[in-house]
């Protein structure tokens, strides 16, 4: 592989022009691109090379081949699956206690900018998933999903667009609390989702952030619970 | 290309396989893996998949590929570059605002964390990079990298596996500051640094977090300062 004084492949140029590209000419996610000769034409470079840099930006989630329709701007806007390499560590234990640990430190201040800066339309989507997630709750099924999309839909409330994309990958990563569960802590849980929501519809950001504070604390000492009967 | 029902090609699978055999024959990063010849029957699988499969995790940096020498556990560890696509969004001053809201939320219970948990070795490192520091700050040169450097050992002292591979994405992010910076400033630069690692090394949490608190701070006001005179 040729590479340039950056130490950049050919392709990786080519990729880095194809960014360049995608923004200067206002394309947005979903967005469907030129073809593999329109794009070797436009870059000044072969279409082998538009075919590798497609490939690269591909991988990094920044745009998405659909076979036979084309390649288009990836909804996902650059986020890496598993950007931190989540799936590579050992230590499933440790993650999940570094993972809440981080949580207790971020999202009651979220909790705090969304009550403050959130859209009437966004406070109907958390809303909904709050009534999905009380839904399963009733029937005590797995909500975790939901609640992965409950604390996602907070940060975006936020508008914050680094905490938009930081929450979704921390909260998808603790996908514990499988096993049985009590009754009483469906309740809990149930109560906590309402306390937050509720305190972020009529705008209280401290009540929004003490709601917040209590519900991961409560999942933390939860953890801690389990992992110790596991190991008696 | 051939996917199963997880919607995963056939290269996709084995490099799932290839990161089980990593994780299970104890591999750590910068150890060499087997060839490709090896990998091939180890795995069942053809040796184009198996060169298709080192691609994939090659591109998530699990593995790196070394020219003529082979194929090495990354030291990355998985980390992506770049893994929120920050290079891929166009208002650059919406996403400084929003790293250093992120940073003010995180950081000073970071620094807390690190005055509680650091090692006697992890604080000597850290007194290396803040006199590399102090030595660019007295030449009136560009620190940024170092002060990255200091951040991301920070983050090592708190013994979070997540905030350390957190932090350095952020604090990368934030590469601004690099016009002319008042002599005045650049002496509140020096102090703030060696306040927050003196209350590390002293293991006095509160302080560290205070410490680290006002330094960002500091830092928000001067962009926000600067922002405002671009604009004017």
């Amino acid at each position: 592989m040729r590479r340039n004084a950056e130490n950049k492949t050919l392709s990786e140029q080519a990729a880095d022009q194809m960014i360049q590209y995608i923004q200067e000419n206002g394309y947005g996610p979903g967005d469907k691109l030129p073809t593999e000769a329109d794009l070797s034409r436009l870059l000044g470079v072969g279409r082998n090379t538009v075919r590798e840099a497609v490939r690269v930006l591909a991988s990094r989630n920044i745009v998405s081949v659909r076979q036979g329709s084309g390649t288009f701007v990836s909804e996902k806007q650059g986020l890496a699956d598993d950007p931190f390499g989540f799936s590579f560590v050992e230590d499933r234990v440790q993650l999940t206690r570094d993972l809440m640990q981080i949580r207790v430190m971020l999202e009651p201040s979220i909790a705090a900018l969304a009550a403050q800066n959130a859209e009437p339309e966004e406070i109907r989507q958390l809303e909904e998933i709050l009534l999905e997630i009380e839904a399963l709750i009733e029937a005590e099924s797995d909500y975790s999903e939901k609640d992965t999309q409950f604390h996602a839909q907070i940060a975006n409330c936020s508008h914050n667009t680094v905490v938009s994309r930081l929450i979704p990958v921390i909260s998808s990563g603790v996908t514990v609390f499988a096993r049985e569960v009590p009754s009483e802590e469906y309740k809990q849980t149930l109560l906590s989702h309402r306390a937050i929501y509720e305190a972020i519809r009529t705008r209280r950001a401290v009540e929004a952030q003490q709601a917040m504070h209590l519900h991961l604390l409560y999942n933390e000492n939860r953890y801690t619970e389990e992992i110790r009967k596991e190991n008696t």
